[in-house]
């Protein structure tokens, strides 16, 4: 049993859709930010006090998008492809957390999660500018195929889409980038993903 | 042939390392900023319009530290460990992607990489201030194990060793972290490390 510790409202949701993607059996011990739990700290689990953590067996792991790829590697393809098709899987999964994630974050914090007297405009805008840049290379990637590897779901849509699930939800200006809008609409509503989000959105 | 895409004053250096590590053979394709050569733009190999890039054969890959995932995996152990420590190896180097670069880079952009007069010393402090945290992190890591993963060394070191270069080369205060300054002598000294560096250090 897959032991994602974190809490729906976290990080943790990117390891969950995983989880329920790879049809694996998991539970969620609660850890997080949200009413009634409290963050211990330092976290036992995490040597970076953060969430999420994820105890499979003897195995700890932090790093979402790395407890991801485990996850996947247990379901094996299609999820996780082999050969090639793994190094590509790779490429992009770097790529989100390197290139996306942190304008993602800028943007976000700035623009719908930080309380509205705390939010900084020109922090938003530059968050916002420089994730475009990456839509873009995104969206030319998306015309020459349906999903970032092969010609089905894999992880490397999974860890890519779980990141821009904040902006995608919260009305981030797609209309630039309807290829992108598109996959991400695919991806966002799989039936995993919807277990996933009712977890998170109620 | 492993056509790696850039200069190893570059982060083509990454790769550069990890071919001689492996063992594989590899061309070095310049490409890059150094006099003499003029950074094609768009990159006909790279979307991102970066480098370094990976051909090998018909793939092409972009991320270092992915390139460098691909490259561990042809030669196999120990360089990429199987199982549970190949999850660890993707941990790591996510880790490495998403809480130790960018405070590399703001600390080193404003300590020695630009030029005097463009430096800003707060930027500096504060890259420092936050790569600080990691490194206690990664002290304590340290001290259970004498690599990353397992008992010897792995891509997963390589990938950060190597994130890590900059700092431990121009003169990064790693006095509070002894067990980190060690591995780091460590790595960065090993026979590929040293061929790669002469690329780079002339």
């Amino acid at each position: 049993m897959l032991k994602i510790h974190g809490i729906a409202r976290s990080r943790a949701f990117r390891c969950i859709w995983a989880a329920e993607e790879a049809g694996l059996p998991y539970e969620v011990v609660p850890l997080g930010f949200a009413p009634g739990f409290k963050l211990e700290r330092p976290l036992a689990i995490n040597p970076n006090n953060k969430i999420p953590a994820l105890e499979d067996g003897d195995l700890v792991l932090f790093e979402s998008l790395a407890i991801n790829l485990h996850i996947a590697a247990k379901a094996g393809a299609p999820l996780m492809p082999t050969g090639d098709d793994a190094s590509r899987v790779m490429q992009w999964t770097l790529w989100t957390g390197t290139e996306v994630e942190a304008h993602v974050m800028r943007w976000g914090y700035n623009a719908y999660i930080k309380p509205e007297a705390e939010r900084i405009a020109s922090e938003a805008a530059a968050g916002k500018e420089a994730l475009d840049l990456r839509l873009a290379v995104l969206e030319r990637e998306l015309a020459q195929r349906p999903y970032l590897v092969g010609n089905g779901f894999t992880v490397a849509d999974l860890n890519l889409a779980c990141v821009l699930y904040g902006p995608w939800l919260n009305g981030y200006d797609l209309a630039p980038f309807p290829k992108v809008k598109a996959w991400l609409d695919t991806c966002l509503t799989r039936p995993a993903a919807l277990r996933a989000r009712k977890l998170r959105e109620g």
